[in-house]
């Protein structure tokens, strides 16, 4: 079989529509503008309308092929407004895979890129003059379909919310507390043009990646989490990385990183750009290591710039840039528990000190700018100095490099140049607020993009969880999104499951977070599941899981029969010992008798209760014998 | 093979020391109390002395005998005191395991007491006036073994911690924040005692079960674990539920809960009991309801004393006991989106409406504090109207019955037994703080126990994370026990697997916890992982962590060869991008041109950019050209 074909039979695999889910589309202004969400179809006759990352994979009407790549959403959207043009582009080179000509994989390279040639596009850059950045057209009071498609998008289907909406308003008592966040209860397109003019979020859509169905990421929009993919030098394979795409969008992933090092790298890129539906960022420095035989000495501005132009041409739409790791901070990671435990801020780190030279991605900021604005690639400011362990935690590294990412923020901005700041890493619980705060004060609310983070560091294998619950902390305190750790995170690359274990478990933190926020629409999920809990609808309670798979097949290990899945216990506590089970009967029992008769009683004994305090503070218990 | 045999079989493997461990000890002011400590050697040559909760089954030194059960490791302290006496004990009934004369299961029933019938006690009691709670002792002055053996545990070995210990001291940048708990520097026996005196901390011990190996559960003392393990009458069999005991401990449960129904559950005890080295907690009404045939409405209070002097007599240390859900607060849940979810919550509330009756264990509640005294059985006042569902914590209902533990608890105290407060459930973040500043200003800071709490209700399959994000929470903020909840929490009955998961993720929680709040000693063992990580000492990373296994199986996933154990990278990363390795280099080449340089090389770049910014404020990026 053929890597195509191993690819495509997987994909089958992963295509497949989740349990009682349609796609559905919100309709916007204009005919090509349509936000797609996952309607969940309940046993009630209620439909449970959901946001939706999968793309068209997860639509059975919809045709793929991955040597065609997906539909070009934005195509026209772009072309309109007039101010890109299409050309030659850069040359291609054997390079950009790691090959040398002497290179045995030459020619299984050669092969990958004829298969990936349908995929190569023409790509286009911003007019001599102009800047292509939603940023820029936001800072002019221009609403793009790309703005619109957002709010649409976080707003999602209200109508089916409304009961539960209806009843977080009466009682106020679970209203969210938003830590200073300022989320409107709907999102409308000029509130997402606002909020990108002021840089407190970003939509990040290279001009050649038509295919992205945009998204936001900002402290006023729904928490977003990002998964890495990407080959290693050791083990892994194109067709299991591309898979691995398809496959993080499945389980929730709203952004994905190719980290990809080693062989065929531009080629993989090509091959997963082409084919997602959600943003892709990268981090150049990796790529243009390999240019220079991972020899970080031999890097140069030139080969860095190249590079750059490289990514941005075949879409990429936001790029780590670890700018504000200076050479004289270098020595402040002296004394550290962990050192540098960033690639990219070692490998600049590494640069600095044998070059005695300050780094030529803070020296050569500018010019970083007008590459990124001639397609609208977004900063991620990579955070070269993040702590590696508790015991750095919140250093002094750490918060010079984050005070010169803010520094540098303003730099792009002053070029309409989308931000966001990389954050860390590992740090205790009582110490995450703070990285919050700095950030916001340092960095004048550019979205936070933080890497769980790890409560504890004894946890390998599990690393995963301890980073949820950094996650969901920093979630809350006002982080826009936050990259997923794997359980194979210390140890190893993460196959397909580590892959999904750690999408699931920055779900949850993503959403714990959005819930105690108090984003409208958050809780109204859960609320659903709940309800379909109490009522024993077990399959709409697995199906609104984030996981109906799981939930289902652990439910079956004990309890396999389909008559199980209207029973009303389950083999937890048996039919006995069902408590919701129970409380049916009290309310039935209630409602026999009269909920007045009961209530009445209840206020009695309240009453009397009071009347004993009254009598003396002590509280009174009778004695009193009972058959 | 018979039920013990396959038991000893299952168990042969659970009794594996961990890797490179030895059981030691930490020695007491007497021969007989030696606490247990587990040493990891490291490959460097130094020790890790870990706090042991896996008891004498991880020794290899000690012949493990389950007809015999434990050794006595308090029988001694017990008999000294003098105040206690053996007595003949409650006659045992059929009815006890679930039998009825015409049951067919009687045979196999009779069958497994004979084989049980070695490691029956005769069962000890308060002499006539004598009250033999620790707290009883406490408040009386009296340090006893139990609270010198705490103390030890609780401090461990502080010899290997001093280079981590001084590091925090110097940097002071890591110390925790303890949220309102007072944790002093070292434990003292008598620090012990005054915080079991005014009831900020309980020894669950009950003089019938003289195995336990002691421990705290308490705000000033390390955030502790409680697993609850149990056959319902759907699945699982006895010696499917003894192994979990084993099992539990083994991966860190402080305490385990035998949450049994069904049939054999007198029998299931006695085993779990006479073999388990930790408090076990249970929750009594299970068992009288199946002596009623589980009817609730003919639950009486001479079946539930009964069963109460039955278990106090088997050896249980703590019971759950639901008696701060009163009849006037029935009808608060009457909106609530989930009811009653407590099992024994709605077992009482089915009873007070059939009756139209005060819950009999609220008019018996000093009947029980009786019997609780005469054993020294703690309570865990169960919240039987804990919230099942994000929409109804934090509600009227939850709280009414709040304030009657707390009520409850000064009744109890005017007993001197020992008092813990059960708690939710599901809470969002942003409303848990409040649940702990309640219980700590209405329960008098008596101990918090917390089910979870979970954050959101989206997650079945993953409520491990989704509980343990809050958890980890509401252990900083002063939880002394958190209860943990498995990936089948909702669904099904946790098997082994289930059961490890759910307690890795709870330690997961509690240490975070430990590490935010501060406890001295909790962070060294983070800085030893992390500084095995850093000089790539494999072995000891893998040892050092929560789950040596796990670790251990996901580094060989990819890179199974020994020589990789030393190797400086992993598959991650790859040998070329090892930010650590890069770092290691950038130290050498520093120390090979002299720190010194590159540090005044850098001094003198930050006098530079403070130039700039001194002149003018704005940052001056210099575009350079660079080869």
């Amino acid at each position: 079989m053929n890597a195509i074909d191993k690819f495509a039979s997987l994909l089958t695999l992963t295509r497949e529509p989740f349990p009682a889910s349609t796609k559905s589309a919100i309709a916007g202004s204009r005919p090509d503008l349509r936000v797609p969400v996952r309607d969940v179809a309940l046993t009630n006759g209620e439909v449970v309308s959901l946001y939706d990352t999968s793309g068209p994979y997860t639509d059975a009407a919809v045709e793929i092929d991955v040597r065609r790549g997906l539909p070009d959403v934005r195509a026209a959207w772009i072309a309109e407004r007039g101010d890109t043009e299409s050309y030659e582009g850069r040359l291609r080179a054997a390079l950009d895979d790691g090959a040398k000509n002497e290179d045995r994989e030459a020619e299984r390279i050669a092969q990958l890129r004829a298969e990936a040639a349908a995929l190569q596009r023409t790509p286009r850059r911003a007019r001599s003059g102009a800047n292509v950045t939603q940023m820029h057209y936001a800072r002019r009071g221009i609403v793009t379909p790309e703005m619109e498609y957002v709010a649409l998008r976080e707003n999602g289907k209200r109508e089916w919310m409304a009961e539960y909406l209806a009843n977080e308003e009466r009682t106020r008592r679970v209203a969210g507390n938003p830590m200073g966040a300022s989320i409107p209860r709907i999102i409308t397109p000029e509130f997402v043009r606002d909020e990108v003019a002021r840089g407190r979020a970003i939509i990040p859509a290279n001009i050649n990646h038509p295919e992205v169905e945009p998204m936001a990421i900002g402290r006023n929009f729904r928490v977003k989490i990002n998964a890495n993919i990407g080959n290693s030098a050791v083990t892994s394979s194109i067709e299991e990385e591309v898979e691995k795409l398809v496959w993080a969008i499945r389980w929730g992933a709203d952004n994905v990183m190719d980290l990809s090092t080693g062989k065929n790298i531009h080629t993989t890129r090509d091959w997963i750009v082409r084919n997602s539906p959600v943003p892709i960022g990268t981090v150049p420095i990796y790529q243009a290591l390999e240019k220079v035989g991972g020899v970080a000495e031999d890097l140069t501005w030139p080969i860095y710039r190249d590079t750059l132009i490289e990514q941005a041409e075949q879409g990429v739409d936001y790029f780590t840039i670890h700018a504000g790791l200076r050479l004289p901070f270098i020595h402040l990671t002296a004394n550290r528990m962990t050192g540098i435990v960033s690639r990219g801020g070692s490998i600049m780190a590494k640069w600095c000190i044998a070059h005695h030279q300050e780094s030529f991605l803070y020296t050569h900021f500018e010019d970083i700018c007008d590459i990124m604005k001639a397609y609208d690639v977004s900063f991620s400011l990579g955070d070269g100095l993040r702590p590696g362990s508790g015991a750095d935690a919140n250093d002094e590294a750490q918060f010079a490099e984050l005070r010169t990412l803010g520094e540098l923020t303003q730099v792009a901005w002053k070029h309409d140049v989308q931000t966001m700041i990389e954050g860390p890493g590992h740090v205790p619980m009582h110490m995450i607020q703070a990285n919050m705060d700095e950030q916001i004060k340092t960095c004048h609310e550019a979205p936070f993009y933080t890497l769980g983070p790890l409560t504890i560091d004894i946890a390998p294998g599990y690393d995963h969880i301890a980073s949820a619950i950094g996650a969901a902390m920093i979630g809350w305190a006002g982080t826009a999104m936050l990259c997923y750790v794997t359980p194979k995170e210390h140890l190893g690359l993460p196959d397909r499951d580590d892959v999904k274990q750690g999408i699931i478990a920055y779900k949850i933190a993503a959403h714990a977070a959005d819930v105690a926020k108090g984003h409208p629409g958050a809780r109204s999920r859960d609320d659903a599941l709940s309800k379909a809990r109490f009522e024993f609808r077990w399959q709409d309670q697995f199906n609104l899981g984030l996981d109906p798979d799981t939930a289902r097949d652990f439910h079956d290990e004990t309890l396999p029969k389909d008559a199980s899945k209207t029973a009303h216990f389950c083999s937890m506590c048996g039919p006995k010992f069902c408590s919701m089970k129970i409380t049916q009967e009290v309310r039935e029992y209630a409602a026999a008798k009269g909920l007045a008769e009961s209530e009445a009683l209840a206020q009695g004994m309240v009453g009397k209760s009071a009347e004993f305090k009254a009598g003396g503070g002590e509280i009174y218990i009778p004695i009193q014998p009972q058959a």
